[in-house]
């Protein structure tokens, strides 16, 4: 380890204690310019995700690199958004318990918002909402062509929503919404052309075409008629990604650094992060994450606080008092732990960043 | 369902939205008078661990109820609960992050803190705290009786710290702390004789001797000696201890009021609850906690902010706009998610809570 590694670990343990949530903003920086490029390449508009990073501070950045709009999960995400200023924005969920408490109202009081749906009782909510906040909102069909998410499962479903959608006065079609199985982009053209064949004759055309997901990036623009790609775990990258071959190693932005606390036998470890600081989601990996100086070591098990270290397999065994760092398996539901990050360029500390939109339930 | 519940559902959903955590504090204040009996009835003293509620409000409510004082397993918590004016707090980790950063210092000079070590480099790093301080700290030695946690492996060890402890003018030896394994108090006695013979010489003592667990209820008082009890999620309750047998599903205060979105298709439901929610953490049981309308529905995966329903065992199904209440697998890390506690009694909202001392990482 370089001595600006263990010099920055110092600067981080004094004044924030650990666990600490750290980011790269070189590594960040590099990966909005990548994600970027794929949409410029692929000709579709870049509306990132930012359920992966909450942050106003970084959405500005994905916009100033090109973003066309941001997309967001909740409904108190897109209210800190439109806080800082950010007004194109696509909620891609439905959204009852924000529709019904009044608060989709009153954000659509102030910025026209597009937002997702897969049944009707979602649309007449809607139309309250907009009824309430006095203008039409825009409404993106989602439909589902094989992840059995939410999203609605044939093409005839879509056209029953489009024409309850026209025949609404405070509701208008914006667009259809897809998140494509890894290998379900045929049959995701065949939904979509078969949607598009059944809007022609009522008069209406899917304005916006999205897809998603970072590991769909391989695959950005084999939907003809896509106009636009949204993927969130791509500004930090994660193991998952990895495991995806979406990312490197060198990729993974986001690190919480850690104390070894305990040594409580030659062969474990015990690290002051577990669920609380990582959570227990572990995208289907094996393990909780990769330490980045003792790759062999296996975080196996978690409590609240504590992350319990198998040193089976590892030569060099870390001290207690020592600072490792820990790579998430999955990093959106890791960041989601915390109100702020600090942010780092080549080992020195130079901000620390909000995440303001944490923990948005609604 | 009865129309109160009904109308329960109705303004959470109109005045917070969903998903939304709801405590009922009838049930809560029946939780609090049953684990202070039981240590009462066991003779020992009762000192709640807060991580499950992370509230200074619920504290007190348990201080007023005969508890000696709290256990906090994070720095964060207990500035919190000092903050509140709580001042008998046991950490029960060791503090590395917070005595590096200077924290553990800042609230020692404070409040006279009892902090738990299981290692030298901890008790070197607790010494300058209390000499930053101007404050001798109390530890307690944490002795690991068969649960592979953190603490000292052998009787021989403790001694070893305790010797440390007399040596260092800026420590003091306050006790032990144990998590006996349910089946595993025997070998805790054994292991507490052996230390307190070894003690005797040296001319020390353990004062306080604390056992922990809402599962070890039932063994409360079998180790002679013990001087109090630990225990977090009994003020709560959740699958966990349902699955463990110190709890009825009546005894689960904590529910999440979440809205069913969208039907994928007739044997699928969505909630607009998932990992982001209630995290993903199983606590070992099957699923991701228990839906009281619909027992027999199945939240058989988490995405961020979706929790899938395998409804094939439902004949009452859910339909969308339904508003319906999960008891999580492991409530400690579903509150730990949130912001505030909507507190009901009879249906009716009677309080909103802050969890004060969310997220606290160091």
């Amino acid at each position: 380890m370089t001595d600006a590694t263990e010099a920055l670990k110092t600067a981080i343990i004094e004044n924030y204690g650990t666990p600490c949530p750290v980011i790269d903003l070189d590594v960040v920086e590099r990966n909005i310019a990548r994600a970027q490029r794929w949409c410029d390449e692929a000709g579709v508009a870049n509306r990132p995700h930012i359920k992966t990073h909450k942050s106003p501070v970084l959405a500005k950045m994905q916009i100033a690199a090109g973003a066309a709009g941001i997309t967001c999960q909740k409904l108190g995400e897109a209210e800190v958004m439109a806080d800082a200023g950010i007004t194109d924005i696509v909620i891609a969920t439905n959204l009852l318990g924000a529709a019904r408490s009044g608060r989709l109202a009153s954000l659509q009081n102030r910025v026209a918002l597009k937002v997702c749906a897969d049944n009707p009782v979602s649309l007449e909510a809607y139309a309250r909402a907009a009824s309430q906040a006095g203008r039409v909102m825009d409404i993106l069909i989602e439909c589902d062509t094989g992840q059995k998410r939410a999203g609605v499962e044939t093409p005839q479903e879509a056209l029953i929503l489009a024409q309850l959608i026209k025949e609404n006065d405070w509701l208008s079609f914006a667009g259809l919404l897809f998140y494509p199985p890894l290998d379900g982009w045929p049959q995701t053209q065949r939904f979509f052309d078969a949607v598009s064949a059944g809007l022609a004759p009522l008069g209406m055309s899917a304005g916006i075409v999205s897809t998603g997901g970072t590991p769909n990036f391989p695959n950005i623009g084999k939907l003809k008629g896509a106009t636009e790609h949204r993927a969130g775990t791509c500004i930090f990258n994660d193991l998952m990604m990895v495991e995806a071959a979406v990312a490197s190693l060198d990729d993974c932005a986001f690190q919480v650094f850690t104390s070894v606390v305990s040594r409580g036998g030659n062969e474990r470890g015990i690290l002051d992060a577990g669920s609380k600081t990582l959570t227990s989601d572990t995208g289907g990996l094996e393990g909780f994450g990769r330490l980045v100086e003792h790759p062999n070591a296996r975080i196996h098990k978690f409590a609240e606080e504590h992350g319990f270290l198998d040193l089976t397999r590892c030569n060099d065994k870390p001290r207690v008092g020592d600072i490792v760092r820990v790579i998430p398996n999955h990093v959106c539901v890791a960041v989601n732990m915390v109100d702020q990050l600090i942010a780092v360029r080549e080992n020195e500390i130079v901000d620390v960043i909000p995440v303001a939109a944490r923990g948005m339930l609604v």
